[in-house]
């Protein structure tokens, strides 16, 4: 499965869309926000308030998430701009040089972009009343963070959220020489998965994981910074990571669903 | 009615869309691709051939014209790259430098970008057999270019073809004091137009060119080039512009919908 031209987050805005359901990837970004928000603000003031920040935002998929940290981000920048760190009042704050600010959002190709740009007349259009930033120029780039999507030495910050443990690939070593599954009835790490499952997808991690240190070392200036949340687990067990329930779920719908369509 | 959240080709790639049914801007395109091509060689060279060259397709909208265009504009900047200009056999050449090729695809946010996202995996294998370029960076900056779409010196080249004779407004001019419109029962200027409507139309179109200028001259970099394609006429008259009898079928098939829905 080629993962880069199929796989996407559920776009639109209907019932079923991501945008309709991503409460709990915001409440993750939501609990480390003030740790998202001090790397910003030391970043531009360590880099002495560059003339043209570049930001990006990788995996940013669609719907209120998106805008809402880009939003969150650019007020923290302008509270830095304006005063220096953990300015409270910003509007006794001296009136701040224009400055450009410049964001990048970046998902797979298949990710519904056309669902941000429609809300981004109206999101400029809010910015304007809540900040006096209006150099903001929002762009696309397409394309799979495993990989170089921006040029050299263009970022002064790097933000991910809920997305780095979308692996780039399903892992080879999944598979025996007679290429079948060693992971058979089972979807991801399962408490009935062999060991070597648990490798693979491990293997697998530290393979992508270092493409894209390896990538974003080229793309931020030196000096910048990069908030990545993703998911973890607090033992050595591979199995407890806390969400592992939503996994049996998972594959015990897809056995049924599967025993049902053969039954037809 | 704002032109800029609602405007936009039909999007898909379904019978009625526009990627279907573009072979007249891509015939208009082809008819002055020489000039194109040139503009784009002469100002990488008189740049002396930037490390980072940014270009621009303003209105790109979305189907196979609009990474046509960018596969032959790479291409150009290649033969200039490797020998300079009206170089026709590019294997002979010595290696290039590599050099970096920002590319910006620009259309008002309602604009089907997922259609051109989707095709950018083939897009970057392509180019990747039949080009030695693999620094390229495609993004996407959705927006009004009658305002500000693009950071201070960041573009070489603006490219924009079949777009600028579409306005930013309807022409507040076209309605009387009491506000109704001076152009009854027409679309655009018409034979049964009155002059009033001719001059709103140029008046609109002055204003918003001057403001197209002013905001690509911000953009471009001193000694960056653009190539605009867009509709003319031939003579003074405004009502002979080659294409006039488009707007009568469109204005009498409005007309005759409106009654019929009148009749139910």
């Amino acid at each position: 499965m080629d993962v880069e031209s199929v796989f996407h987050m559920a776009g639109g805005v209907g019932d079923t869309s991501y945008s309709k359901n991503s409460s709990l990837q915001k409440k993750a970004s939501d609990m480390v926000k003030h740790i998202t928000m001090e790397a910003v603000q030391e970043v531009f003031l360590s880099l002495n308030k560059p003339n043209s920040f570049g930001m990006a935002d990788l995996g940013c998929s669609s719907g209120p998430n998106t805008l809402s940290i880009i939003k969150d981000i650019i007020k923290s920048v302008e509270e830095a701009e304006a005063c220096g760190v953990n300015v409270k009042f910003l509007n006794q704050c001296p009136t701040i040089t224009t400055k450009e600010f410049r964001v990048y959002l970046n998902d797979l190709p298949t990710n519904d972009f056309n669902s941000i740009f429609k809300a981004l007349p109206d999101f400029h259009g809010e910015l304007k009343k809540s900040t006096r930033r209006s150099d903001l120029y929002i762009a696309a780039s397409p394309g799979s963070f495993y990989g170089r999507l921006f040029p050299s030495g263009s970022l002064h910050f790097v933000y991910s959220s809920y997305s780095l443990h979308w692996l780039s690939k399903v892992p080879r070593a999944l598979y025996d020489e007679q290429g079948k599954s060693t992971n058979k009835g089972c979807i991801y790490i399962s408490e009935s998965s062999p060991p070597t499952v648990a490798q693979a997808y491990q293997a697998q991690f530290r393979e992508d994981f270092s493409s894209f240190l390896q990538f974003r070392s080229q793309e931020l200036i030196p000096g910048g910074q990069m908030v990545l949340i993703l998911l973890g687990r607090r033992g050595p067990n591979h199995i407890d990571r806390g969400n592992s329930f939503f996994w049996e779920i998972l594959s015990r719908s897809f056995s049924t669903l599967i025993l049902e369509v053969g039954d037809d």
